[in-house]
């Protein structure tokens, strides 16, 4: 008894002394059978709370109880994944309490995993899990050394006789090389389409795409002098163009543009997503001097992609691009679905793609 | 000149309608060659901001400028890798500049590194590169599918004769299975100490050691009955209890010395990190009845170790948790260093384990 109240004390102190600073243990979000979400924050200073979230076009006021909890419970959201932040008086913040991060070099937003009843693409599922892994590489290009990440699909053997095919998957402008896994779940959309049969095992390489001040042209370096050299030397792969396909989001979706149809004999599938091509670097390679061979490009690619969402900010420019390519002969397939500039699109233009290429 | 002069509206015109909310670009953190770092943050509404980071004991006041970006510049700081946040009047919030975030479930810090002149045990150094896989893994124990980090060391070849050691490295209580090499970069510590001849290669699984409401005994039967059974069957490795370890930190510590000395005939090395064992789970398994057969485990212990900084908030109870120990006839050693609670301090655990294991 004496040692159980010492015990007690003891915790009571250095509960006290060494998370004085933070809030209560409070769970957030909070998602329920139903689908409603339950955002809570917690301040007792605050004067106005909301939570902003791609489930919502307007701000969501949050309330506050008694104890300095502010909540809101937000309710029926369709199931998938989405961003979302804290607006404390005129601060936006991360949910404090969510450990998923939107990875990202300019805003910190938290994603909420509304998982509903039906397995998703993207849904933790009971099949076989490919392997990620962080990669060092070095760039003579850029004269540094970068992450990369290698999805492996299950029952990869890195000394078999199977060799693969790849894709390399860049992310968006602000993004980070663990976006298209943290927030677009690559591997599990890719470890549930091989279990369902609809995509072949492949190996996806995602690496960092920002790269300044030419984003198109360095990085197109650093993918095909350092980048793809660097995993054709250290993974089983088919080095055919047939065996390889380049995809990307926004800015990296104008790089994937760039990557894939100034090395046409390279890639057979160039697959862009809403892509972000107002600037002059894309004008100087695609402007209307641009005169590729369009049959023999034709011939090249198997697939050639454009994908963008009616409620994107980008597909007015999107269209335009298509029309473009179009107008200079090239076979482009588009891909036009429901949906904004967002990750949950992503996911859609992804899982599309995968069950496209390679066969 | 006219197209310029469209594609620059079009730019701008994008710019302010998909980043209306967004703060300019702005760089934080800024390390300079002299190791002071300048901290910015941009509000136009605050009426009082500040850093506060583990390089200090107090919060340090930023100042704002006339296009409202608040910035201070910290001087000399020590090098070595830092958590930090900003107060922005009475919110605390991660660096939104900074994409590093400290992995945790409970906080959102943002981490900065300073790397100083000379290379540290945990900097990215040109030395070959091991691989960190994300993995997931079924525990029947907690009914659930969890994921978990594997480094394999540089030259690592799953199906080759060469068969390695494995250290099970365990995160504290509110951190999360990234939290071991987000912030205390366990891979590159590997890495350059292998490089250098200093530790053996070996195979550093980092499960999420997160399970309420027992931490010790149902995590303990995670690791032995789900994790280790699959790294076994997954990974080329040794299975004798001289070629297995664990660690840990914090809760990680207390779950270190439940998992090892309670399994004294599968670990013989044991390294706890500042552990936390104010509990009464602890207390029932480590009180005054606990009664080792103390020449037995001195004989399969290879190491037994308790490490924790001298400005740690649990310095005192962990001198009384190896004093303990001790007076049960176990060979405790202990490595006793300045610092605090911290994962600078972890980061040198780590570094001495590594280099103590597998001899």
């Amino acid at each position: 008894m004496k040692r159980t109240l010492y015990i007690l004390i003891l915790f009571l102190f250095i509960s006290v002394t060494c998370f004085a600073q933070r809030p209560p243990s409070i769970g957030s979000p909070e998602v329920h059978a139903d689908n409603s979400v339950t955002f809570r924050y917690y301040s007792r200073t605050a004067q106005k709370v909301s939570v902003s979230g791609e489930f919502s076009p307007t701000r969501i006021p949050m309330t506050k109880d008694t104890s300095g909890i502010w909540s809101v419970t937000v309710p029926s959201i369709k199931p998938d994944i989405y961003p979302y932040s804290f607006w404390v008086d005129s601060v936006n913040l991360a949910d404090p309490n969510n450990t998923y991060i939107f990875a990202n070099e300019r805003f910190k937003r938290s994603i909420v995993d509304v998982p509903g009843n039906i397995p998703l693409v993207h849904s933790l599922q009971n099949v076989p899990h490919g392997k990620l892994s962080y990669r060092y590489h070095k760039s003579a290009t850029l004269g540094t050394t970068r992450q990369l990440l290698v999805y492996t699909p299950p029952g990869f053997n890195p000394n078999g006789k199977v060799k693969y095919p790849v894709l390399y998957l860049i992310h968006g402008g602000s993004d980070t090389e663990e976006t298209w896994t943290k927030v677009g779940r690559a591997n599990l959309i890719a470890d549930n389409l091989v279990a369902q049969g609809k995509a072949v095992p492949m190996i996806i390489v995602m690496p960092y795409g920002n790269v300044r001040p030419a984003p198109m042209a360095d990085f197109t370096k650093d993918v095909m002098n350092d980048i793809i050299p660097f995993i054709e030397a250290a993974y089983p792969v088919l080095t055919d163009s047939k065996y390889r396909a380049v995809a990307g989001f926004s800015v990296g979706g104008g790089q994937t543009l760039n990557i894939g149809l100034t090395n046409t004999d390279r890639f057979a599938y160039v697959c862009s997503y809403a892509p972000f091509t107002q600037t002059e670097e894309f004008q100087k390679n695609f402007g209307p001097n641009y005169s590729p061979n369009a049959d023999a490009v034709n011939k090249q690619l198997k697939l050639f992609t454009i994908s963008v969402g009616t409620e994107d900010f980008l597909y007015e420019p999107v269209k335009k691009n298509i029309a473009f390519f179009e107008g200079k002969g090239l076979k482009v397939k588009s891909y036009i679905i429901p949906g904004g500039h967002t990750w949950m699109n992503c996911k859609q233009y992804l899982a599309k793609t995968l069950q496209e290429i390679f066969k």
